[in-house]
């Protein structure tokens, strides 16, 4: 056997004690006689499966009690439909448009109510984030919302908005679990778990429990109301048992390297290796202004469509896999999120360099 | 490693082979370097796991190429949202009412049409099958709905109803596979697949093409729509790509076995070893009247509350899981489906013949 470095933007690379786990575990889960895959969702096995995953997600994040751990099916694109219609009371909301997602949250929100960009970085192709000091708020908007790293662009809010008073939403897909954040100051933090946690087919929304609505929502499908989930312990229905499974595995895998502080460090420091070389390279440079600069997805071009095209099938040979760049924007594009070794990136930075000595 | 006898209703027993198989992959699949929950869902590796999927699927149903195969994440409770949102021209549904899924669906239809029941088994706790020959249909039904098979009563429809040349629609999620069907005389054929066909976390609709509506639906999320997976081979957003791939094996699986009708064939038998037990017995009895028993969950009591806990705590210690009935029935059930093999169910009347004796 022999593992490729996954620079996939999502679904994406998982730490390799995890996978060795669950193939171990796959015929016989600690002694039960069954894969996960064939257990109840409502036996004791698959509860602590569960409840020791929200345990160890409250504690990596330091979740408050008044927030709500939800694991939800069907990804982002059903949280794009879930905020609107369980957040707007008065049917207004804001978005800050820093890329595609964020753009097709919005989109996704206009099917019910008024959704509206307050900003927008489109005018540079999404290469920085705006300025949201001082953004028009509307003063009766339900949310502002938010995509905190932008997977396609390379992007990341270093700081917050500044949402006047109003619920912060973020979607944080492609940094989940990448640095420590302070849950606090939002209202709903959620995340497709398919790029830095696990296999796809799960989000993870983690909702401030007053913003729940306390009844039925009697339009809405049953599946799309936050309070179904709350409601329930996430098994109102039958969840995605196995990404759970799974996920709870990257919990503990990350709790073991040190939680989120050290994670935030080993990634500071993976990404400056890359970066630091982009911003030294004559032939290779990133595309993002640096004080915007993911950790997580990190877009470089040549200047030459061809070049680059020559660089991802010489890189693919050497084992560096998906380093294409997002069919909307082109270049290159190495995502290094958490499971992404360093020698990953010390490997990708010395075959750059050799590919740059020998064009 | 010991397998035990999991009669599990869901989830529930996968192959063995399959799982085997899924394990020695988990972390390089075919040689590739990653593992299938590691890969973009948009690589040539993945799509062709997935157009392999359904290609088998086709074969195995027979499925004409008027109908669309879609994998939809969310489960069943989503396909009760997903029925009456996009079916719905005149707003108007009948369900045929035997059990609590057709239950559910139908109070799920009410949140967004008028959906009544025009038949029910309640009267008798669901042990039966109405007579559907002959309905009060309404004249602008846009559909009549059924679940065909009733996970946790033990009963299935073995006509299909008389629709007065409405659409009909199907849950067959508890037999999906079980059997041959006549795809074409079905509007639609879903089922969750977490019961006899792989993972929770998936659903399968088999929808023909001229029900999809050919619009977007302004006010309905775009992931309850039809047509969105329709037009994008369901890779609109990152689907449940793990569980495809299991159920991918499964459809191997099958194949291998002969196809449904090789088991159709051996589902008979494999149910007629515990009925044809359970109608000679003094002590363990068959809840659903003979000519409406399901051949993939099997309900029976012993007529003491006392003896069934009994009985279930006996079985347990010898590695029978999950004969405990749904906790809205009580009693015993097993759940027989393809992948459980007939020693399974030799054994377990072996068990029942001492534990008889023994009382």
């Amino acid at each position: 056997m022999s593992r490729v470095y996954n620079f996939s933007a999502g679904p994406a690379v998982l730490p390799e004690e995890v996978l060795k786990e669950a193939a171990a575990e796959m015929l016989d889960y600690r002694g039960c006689g069954m894969s996960v895959m064939e257990m109840s969702h409502r036996s004791k096995m698959f509860t602590d499966i569960l409840e020791t995953a929200e345990a160890d997600l409250r504690e990596l994040m330091n979740i408050p009690d008044n927030y709500k751990v939800l694991f939800i099916q069907g990804g982002g694109n059903i949280q794009f439909s879930m905020v609107p219609l369980n957040l707007a009371k008065n049917g207004v909301a804001d978005y800050i448009i820093t890329g595609n997602w964020a753009n097709k949250a919005m989109k996704e929100a206009q099917r019910f109510i008024d959704a509206k960009a307050i900003a927008s970085s489109k005018d540079k192709t999404f290469t920085y984030i705006p300025d949201c000091s001082d953004l028009p708020v509307r003063e009766n908007a339900d949310y502002v919302y938010i995509c905190q790293n932008n997977t396609i662009y390379g992007t990341a809010f270093k700081e917050l908005p500044n949402t006047k008073g109003k619920t912060l939403v973020a979607d944080v897909s492609s940094m989940f679990l990448s640095q420590p954040m302070d849950v606090e100051k939002y209202g709903i933090i959620w995340g497709g778990v398919q790029k830095n946690v696990g296999p796809a087919g799960l989000a993870i929304a983690i909702v401030r429990e007053d913003l729940i609505p306390a009844e039925d929502l009697p339009k809405v499908p049953v599946m799309l109301q936050y309070k179904t989930y709350a409601d329930n312990n996430s098994l109102y229905n039958t969840p995605n048992c196995y990404a759970i499974y799974i996920c709870g595995k990257v919990f503990k895998w990350l709790k073991n390297r040190g939680g989120l502080e050290a994670t935030y460090e080993f990634n500071k420091k993976k990404a400056g290796v890359l970066y630091d070389f982009l911003d030294s390279s004559e032939m290779f440079k990133a595309t993002v202004v640096k004080e915007d600069r993911s950790l997580m997805n990190i877009p470089f071009v040549t200047g030459s469509a061809d070049l680059d095209a020559e660089f991802i099938v010489a890189a693919k040979k050497e084992g560096f896999e998906n380093l294409k760049g997002h069919r909307t924007v082109g270049g290159m594009r190495a995502s290094v999120y958490n499971a992404m070794p360093i020698e990953g990136v010390e490997e990708l930075v010395k075959f750059m360099k050799d590919f740059e000595a020998k064009h």
